[in-house]
């Protein structure tokens, strides 16, 4: 009797998935930022079915082996910012929807959506605190030495005196931001509280920020001690920063990427740091990700994070219920809580 | 003719120096803090005389050597927070003035002083800022474990994928500060922007500030994610942070101390860092400097930075010029710029 109720009770589940519209969760499950499988659980209360729950995946490999699925995928879900691209879009006819549990969205080929009325939903500003608090925490870390010293530290085993070189003031120092969005507007809340004197640039000069505007990234560095990168990533941005801005922020200026690694010139941000053509940089995201060039790991005036702005334990399960309830509205016909497009 | 002016001059240099009063440079040249030698250095312009500008030695070595000088010299400058004991203090019977360039004075028999009516004067002000901003950049980096992340990540020269522990948000936290001073306040100003939930404890409560206030340590690191430490050290605030502190602030607590070693009980900190008993410290001092014990160098959880709260290549040569125009004042009998009594 009890078999047999187990047993009903498989297929009812069973055919109630059937009838569920598919999600897919595309990545591999290793990678940056470090989002576990954890980010979306099946769930019996949920208006739709994870095919693949515990086996993520990039979307090409799971089609080859499971072509009948191609066309039941309604939403992705991406995993460790894993590429989205035109091609991944062809291969399924009927999808409508795509999840990412990030900020940013230059993993996904947005025009391709526009054009196939694919809807996205992003993190919105899930993260903005978080990614603002290790902004400024880079920031500090570079400025006033505090990895570099807590690394030589730890090598005196027997010391007689303390000779680390001086930090620099972050007190009262002039600081840009590039891209005053949510992220930005939370740095420069939080840099207020050091008398910092806020300046800016971003695509457009927003008419609500008061903070001065410099319309290019190069004239914000010709002003200012340090950039902090909070843009997105795309063809206007890509190398925002490269060798003239470096020059212009000069031999005591930092630089603080809590954006994409693509925003830097990495290759000039290497030589005008080992030549001492900069002061410094903090630097939570890298272009070639999970890969970091070695010549970084020798400098003391850098400090390196493994693209861990966007998460902390507190804001974890956040992005986990945000990724669930965007699903929820969208297979409801209810608007998205975070829509991008 | 030149000889002759030369040796003129060289005579009335002299006789010029023999007629100011003496001030002598106290301390060891090399230790914690790293205040070199050329906080205080010769200028025709003083209205008093250095008696030892390149040769910084304990006081008691130098009268040991020097002994016609024990009745000459009017007023000690400090180097690299050197005691200056009641032993010191009777050894000199025309000493009227101590100077410090530290914010604290626990180096100094206060008592002794007051009881000779020998004026002292410290730092004031100056440090505030720099000191509150290596408080935070402590509270941050041990909350999302930067130099921590840093480390792990230049060690990591093939990674193919990252998979460091998640840090903790601050932003929202409550946070107790011990020592609701300059430092604590400018602390406190700098946490608001961050949304931390301010409170603290001092000898008294403070009319002017609205934080909440415990009268003591203790319920403060009950209602708290974390203490920093700002206060003085004296025999009423000595361990003020023991074991039932530190249980009381818990598993996830973190310990920030910018004031000094001795307000912590070490032993008991290591010990309960090493058995996850508190979530972590941030320590830029400690109790037997420049010794830190060993055992702090193998722990991710606690980040370690050599008494450099107080001083950056922007603040040095503010507190050089504060050190002469204190002594400039006394020997003027003006009032003192940063008194202490």
């Amino acid at each position: 009797m009890e078999n047999q109720n187990k047993d009903n009770k498989v297929n009812t589940d069973k055919s109630r998935n059937n009838n569920l519209p598919k999600v897919f969760l595309h990545g591999p499950l290793h990678g940056p930022p470090n989002f576990s499988v954890t980010i979306l659980r099946p769930n019996p209360s949920h208006n739709f079915h994870i095919l693949n729950p515990s086996s993520i995946l990039p979307l090409q490999q799971f089609i080859a082996t499971n072509p009948h699925h191609a066309s039941s995928i309604a939403a992705i879900v991406t995993i460790n910012l894993h590429p989205v691209n035109a091609d991944d879009i062809r291969l399924l006819p009927s999808l409508r929807f795509i999840c990412t549990p990030s900020a940013g969205t230059n993993h996904i080929d947005l025009s391709e959506c526009r054009r196939r009325g694919i809807q996205v939903a992003n993190a919105g500003n899930i993260f903005s605190a978080d990614v603002a608090d290790m902004a400024v925490a880079l920031l500090i870390d570079v400025s006033r030495k505090i990895s570099a010293a807590d690394r030589w530290l730890r090598r005196q085993l027997h010391a007689t005196s303390w000779d680390f070189p001086l930090g620099s003031k972050l007190t009262g120092k002039k600081i840009g931001i590039v891209g005053m969005g949510r992220i930005g507007s939370e740095v420069a809340k939080r840099l207020e509280g050091f008398n910092c004197m806020i300046s800016y640039n971003s695509k457009n000069k927003k008419p609500l920020v008061s903070y001065p505007f410099y319309s290019t990234v190069l004239e914000l560095a010709t002003n200012t001690n340090a950039l902090i990168l909070c843009c997105e990533l795309n063809d206007q941005t890509r190398y925002i920063v490269n060798k003239e801005v470096m020059l212009a922020l000069g031999k005591g200026g930092i630089i603080v990427n809590v954006g994409r690694g693509g925003l830097i010139d990495e290759k000039e941000l290497l030589r005008c740091l080992t030549e001492g053509e900069i002061g410094g940089a903090g630097l939570d995201v890298f272009e070639n990700e999970p890969h970091v060039p070695k010549e970084f790991f020798s400098l003391d005036n850098v400090v390196l994070s493994p693209h861990a702005a966007v998460v902390t334990s507190g804001s974890f399960n956040g992005i986990c219920q945000l990724v669930e309830r965007n699903l929820e509205a969208f297979f409801s016909n209810k608007p998205l809580i975070t829509p991008v497009i």
